[in-house]
């Protein structure tokens, strides 16, 4: 019963009719005391915590190192693409919660692993700032095994269609290329995760001497 | 004569007077063939490359390894955020342009580094694909150095302020956050990839084995 989604139409749409997001413009003073013009796009969403979201590196290990360490994914379809995107598990700051509960929740919520430590947490990060004012954290989470690979139910939404993907950590690179390759579209700050992975391993290999 | 840029006003923008984003409703029909709204926000700027942008991580070495690997990020006022934001050196695509042919011409006009070699092109990437369709590709760049670090002058456009910041990679992770302590905001692709790089380096020191 399952279809691939699609664009059905796309028409401009009215800042006073958007629900969601709005457009701004940004009158400022730069480095000179000249008053210059920028425009911006913005969340209508954001909550007392001042950040929009969450995004969750899990790492994934066995206690018995039945296997690699690895990480786990999401495929979602993102209608503003028009494409399946490989991205972290990710969500929304719940009013009250803290950035790191909301990632221990979400990464359940999405995948099933329950994470029993943060190892890691970011500073308030933004994702285009030349374009919007979106921020998030990114949260680091440890999720122990007791010994082989499990994977649990997850816990999705009414209309939440996500695929999770468990990938070893060495290869998330690689995977990445191939997702691309199929014809996914890859978040860009999974991918440039992957490439300071990647990049680390290449030094370290001594092929930069 | 130079002062912190700040923001002087912020009004609503009608999407018939934005020259640069313009926000649209999207109707799709997800996985179970059911009709759905989205709202996002889009660039108008995109050429014929179907590309928005392209950031750089440029490798700046040594031939005679008088200093460690290094990279070269910047800091810039960008006003959606009303911060300094520390980033990659990154830019537009122009018409006739390759990816890899802008990521050089950035890199030397916002840096004065001169890339030889490209070592890694990304597929085309998106950075916040739940509100925009904004697009682009991450670019590696070499930049061979004869001997010791050199400081060449970057070429910026008028109205442009650009502040060039050189890194050792292995103190990447740690130098981004003494930034954010010190009030600057991080580039979440920038601040992903050093996440990245220090991940393989815990793994890589048996810190979760």
């Amino acid at each position: 019963m399952s279809q691939t989604p699609r664009i059905v139409s796309s028409t401009e749409l009215s800042t006073s009719e958007a629900k969601w997001i709005t457009l701004k413009k940004l009158t400022y003073q730069d480095a000179t005391g000249k008053d210059r013009l920028w425009e911006c796009a913005e969340r209508k969403t954001r909550k007392s915590t001042g950040i929009d979201a969450i995004a969750i590196f899990a790492l994934i290990r066995s206690k018995t190192n039945a296997f690699p360490l690895s990480t786990v994914v999401i495929e979602q379809y993102r209608p503003p693409v028009d494409a399946h995107i490989i991205e972290l598990p990710a969500g929304l700051i719940d009013e009250g919660e803290t950035p790191e509960s909301a990632a221990i929740r979400e990464l359940e919520e999405e995948t099933g692993y329950k994470a029993d430590k943060v190892i890691e947490s970011s500073s308030v990060i933004v994702s285009d700032p030349g374009m919007t004012n979106a921020n998030m954290k990114l949260v680091v989470l440890n999720v122990t095994l007791e010994d082989a690979m499990e994977h649990p139910e997850a816990n999705l939404e009414a209309g939440e269609f996500i695929v999770k993907r468990v990938v070893e950590l060495h290869k998330l690179h690689r995977q990445l290329q191939d997702y691309s390759e199929k014809g996914f579209v890859i978040d860009a700050r999974l991918s440039h995760f992957a490439a300071g992975y990647t990049m680390a391993e290449r030094v370290r290999a001594g092929e930069f001497n």
